[in-house]
């Protein structure tokens, strides 16, 4: 490992090539916020081109298709004016606004035990990031979570941040596409608009949460919740088998580039400590931790030994690194274990398994359950927020909905309300392998027990019979429980039960994620989602192949297919496709129709059809074979 | 075109060694129908490996594991002893059943004018199936559809063929499993066994169809219906921009090799006919057409220049050839047309925008409307099904559910009616682009206006912002419109809207509905499906890796996957996958708590587990760390 930082600096460079390239026809833009200059929410703006009359002279423009504004993952990694050097790791766009609100304090030195070790051993310098800061934490007695701040009705800065980012500019471009198609349909709930107080409220009332450790001050903020657009977490992380941390950070940047809105870094191998400090000063999203992981490599795997003291230091050096929320596997309760037993799969997560042992070793409460309240009260002094673990989730068809699982599911419950008590944020995970009649159940459920807590699921897998498939057979779960109303669906890429994932498969898994929580947002008839698809809808219609490849989740991928049947350059203002050919083309034929509707007002049924129709339909014919330029 | 035999030669050796090669640690195998000896139905059986003892002396068997059947789409292709020449076709299974039933007969010439002028035509020899036979059809006043036979009490091979084939020797898998297993599940309707009357009695109401032309011999029958397993078709089809005859007939063994229930082909281009004959004689999956799309090609592609008398002599060409199902768009009415004009994409349908321009051109009704029972006479001469087509489909997630598109669908209704009168097997095409909570409405209302005739959907896409990945889009709509009911699923592939699919498209496509059609058969709850589950589930578990791999839906990638992670041989008996490493293996430690609950006799809760822990606990932390063996 000698050679890491010159290694890692090569890596840089190749992190930085591909991610740092903008989107085609795509800029970044920042919509300012209204209560203070410095919130500037990103999002990413596609330009379309114009739509050319079908028939007529060539260039005659029909009509200017409006650019498009899409909800941006990427941080400024997408921007060309941004200066990125992951060495020195992203600007502090929240800096101020934390210092600002005064009930928090530069820490002298680390907390933990364990972090002042890492800190002080020479022989990491070479892996460790170059900028560490001090920490921060709330001054004694004060809770500096975005609830706390929501129970007292204030509208923070991160919640502005999000209520603008969730709008996408939704009145301009709305206004715009109606002006053209005034009869068409926008999704159910149009024109609601996200406010910074409906945010506020949604937190209070914790059905909604803003993952954001007062140390991540590098962060975009986001929100998750039932009421706002459904956000989807890759997880990356080395083992001991495999992976660097070099991968880990190009994972991350890539991950967040196809659309990831948090990152859980799961790393279980060497250096975990000075991975997620590289991961984190690099992230605008979230990031999310398994801190069981980390205390476990600290007792040598040996799950018998672990101690609460082991486990309490671990998560407070997570938490001034910036961790933004911790699954906790505090619902894995002595009486349940033994409720797996007969289980095709038993248990399947790594955190539940861990605590079963222990639970059956000391023969003892799970300790992360009968300390519940000090882990609340780490979590309110730097606002790290719970993801609530399902440790007993099933792990094959077979053992879903059981028992086991839903009595933990019940424990979270409770453990939510108390949760909530200390004002700290909290989430919910969910399933597994569930198969499709058995969905509905799991979220009907969660709602009841958790007091509509959001919830945060691994898929559902719906069928255990495709490895090498399997962002598939979840992508079909995620999408239907996102519409169900959970509010996070965790991925699952084509390595599951496999392997680990490789750049290609993170976004493999990220862009079916991707489409299972777009899929969920326009059933449940969140604002504005439609538009990004009748944009595209109307491209493909008009034959603009560009905008139609450049308003898709990948358009790199979008026009290599094309072009592997049509290579040409003038086959992208074609008027047919490889699919059929030019006579085959029922767009083109379309055309016709709609332009004989319209030319002779007939666009209403009855009785101008049929008068129309009569005397026309000569006309028509002779006129019909050449309508179209020819190619 | 000169040189085309011997490529095709070339091709053949290609394609036979693609799909010849058996899936590892499978055997075909056929089991003998009870009404006479020549039912011999084909099934894939997996064998498994043993289970070993975790922890025990090396290999010491702790449990067999009996062989899982699947259901087997392949044909002859994927077994060993089968003489495969695709220039003499397959073996003719069904001839004696049909020659049986004594109420047809071999004509002395074609029916057709321009299959006739085709088969005059030397010029073609050299792209000529060489064993072309004399074609079958109903002697004078007969009628021989599967639905005739089955109104009249009649239990044909067929019928018992597909019952056999549904259970997928249910009682013997079953039963294995249950003796090992006995508290699990297996699906809601477990042991429900598919009987030859029950195949009867809903062929007859018109709850399903057998898609079996006499003239297509080589056929081994399937079912299609709601109460029986979710099937799939897949797509081929040359146009006039790409692809050859090889191309076709290779894609066709490669799509039943992955599982496509029955094949559609679409041709457009040049040699339709010709295509044709290769396919069918080399298929034993049911065979589909949209005819009009080769009416459409004898008028040089002018729709309004098409005729009922072009259309009927293509009909009859093709019947002859032994196509089993028929796509006509016999729906999209003149009073429809113009519902389609405020649409964003219009009329996508191929065969429906031709069908509408004809209608406009001649201010006539569609012409197969105004013929129908011309066509249903054609029909039950040759016991072709009618798939009748949804020509006004909404092409995009605005467009769904809209007047144009359920208007159609209710004509469908009446249509089915009338071809049940002439016993002419039917089923309906549906959408389409449908977002999520809009997919059930599109069944309920096909189930109520069409007498619960089959429903045959190409997805539907859930949203069209992905273009690439239509795979996936569609697979969430697919896998959720055939829990609510739909018999099959049209596949889409990576390439839908951007170009053809090649081969690599074809199985991407396959798979994405094999995961959709085996998510709805586990929500239905259709007897057997989760037995597949079960065990690869248990084989996962218990680190059997190369089980895992076997019993997927593509052994060959499952494999592939875990080998980039941990490429040696001793890793498939690893007891830890690359995901975590070995002390992080949640189904390692499971087995833990499994042995220990019962070596203590606690798997039941209460009283005796309390006791057990209690006194156990100690005992247990001390054999914990050596439970394993170590790698």
């Amino acid at each position: 490992m000698s050679a890491i930082p010159d290694e890692f600096l090569s890596q840089t460079a190749k992190i930085n090539h591909a991610s740092i390239e903008p989107f085609p026809n795509s800029k970044k833009i920042y919509v300012q916020g209204s209560s203070r200059e410095d919130i500037r929410v990103p999002m990413r703006e596609i330009s379309l081109t114009e739509t050319f009359v079908l028939g007529g002279t060539d260039g005659e423009v029909a009509e200017h298709n409006a650019p498009v504004t899409v909800y941006d993952t990427s941080g400024p990694y997408t921007d060309p004016t941004a200066n990125i050097d992951i060495r020195t790791g992203l600007a502090e766009i929240r800096k101020v606004w934390i210092e600002d609100r005064g009930d928090s304090q530069v820490l002298t030195q680390l907390s933990s035990g364990y972090g002042s070790q890492r800190a002080g051993d020479s022989s990491l310098d070479h892996l460790r990031f170059k900028h560490i800061r001090r920490p921060r934490k709330a001054k004694p007695g004060n809770n500096v979570t975005q609830m706390h701040y929501a129970k007292k009705g204030i509208i923070t800065p991160e919640m502005e941040f999000v209520a603008i980012r969730e709008n996408m500019r939704l009145e301009l471009v709305d206004e715009s596409f109606r002006k053209q198609h005034p009869g068409q349909s926008f999704g159910a709930a149009i024109p609601k608009q996200i406010t910074p107080e409906f945010v506020r409220d949604e937190v209070a009332r914790g059905r909604a949460i803003i993952p954001a450790n007062i140390n991540h001050t590098e962060l975009e903020p986001m929100i998750i919740g039932r009421n706002f657009m459904v956000k989807i977490n890759g997880n990356l992380g080395n083992s001991a088998v495999t992976s660097s941390i070099e991968e880990e950070v190009d994972k991350m940047t890539w991950g967040i580039r196809w659309g990831s809105d948090t990152i859980m870094d799961l790393s279980t191998g060497k250096n975990i400590h000075e991975t997620r400090e590289w991961i984190i000063r690099n992230s605008p999203v979230p990031i999310g931790t398994v801190p069981i992981y980390q205390a476990l490599e600290k007792v040598d795997g040996k799950s018998e030994e672990l101690t609460w003291d082991i486990f309490r230091d671990t998560l407070i050096e997570q938490a001034e690194q910036g961790v933004d929320y911790f699954t906790i596997h505090a619902g894995v309760l002595l009486r349940y274990v033994p409720l797996t037993a007969r289980r095709i799969t038993g248990i399947v997560s790594r955190g539940g398994s861990i605590m079963a042992k222990w639970c059956l070793a000391h023969h003892q409460e799970n300790f992360l359950y009968t300390h519940f309240e000090e882990i609340c009260e780490i979590m309110k002094a730097y606002d790290v927020s719970f993801s609530l673990g399902d440790g007993l989730r099933p792990g094959c068809i077979a053992d879903a909905n059981d028992a086991a699982q839903f009595g933990e599911l019940e424990t979270l419950g409770e453990l939510t309300k108390i949760a909530w008590q200390h004002d700290v944020q909290t989430i919910i995970e969910g399933p597994g392998h569930v198969p499709m009649h058995m969905i509905k159940e799991n979220m009907d459920k969660q709602l009841a027990v958790c007091g509509e807590a959001p919830f945060y699921t691994l898929g559902p897998l719906t069928t255990d019979i495709a490895p090498g498939y399997d962002h598939i057979t979840s992508a079909i779960g995620a999408a239907m429980i996102g519409w169900y109303g959970t509010a996070m669906l965790c991925y699952v890429t084509p390595k599951e039960h496999l392997g680990l994932p490789d750049r290609n498969d993170v976004k493999e898994g990220i862009i079916a994620y991707k489409i299972a929580a777009h899929a969920a947002d326009l059933a449940k008839g969140h604002p504005g989602a439609q538009i990004r698809d009748n944009a595209l809808s109307k491209a493909r219609f008009e034959f603009r192949w560009a905008d139609q490849f450049n308003l898709g989740l990948d358009p790199d991928r979008a026009r290599q297919y094309h072009d592997q049947t049509l290579p040409k350059q003038a086959h992208k203002v074609a008027h047919f496709c490889s699919m059929c050919g030019p006579n085959f083309c029922s767009m083109k034929i379309t055309q016709d129709v709609r332009d004989y509707a319209k030319t002779h007002g007939i666009l209403d049924e009855g009785a101008a059809l049929k008068k129309a129709m009569a005397e026309k339909a000569v006309e028509f014919k002779k006129q019909g074979a050449k309508l179209y330029k020819s190619f």
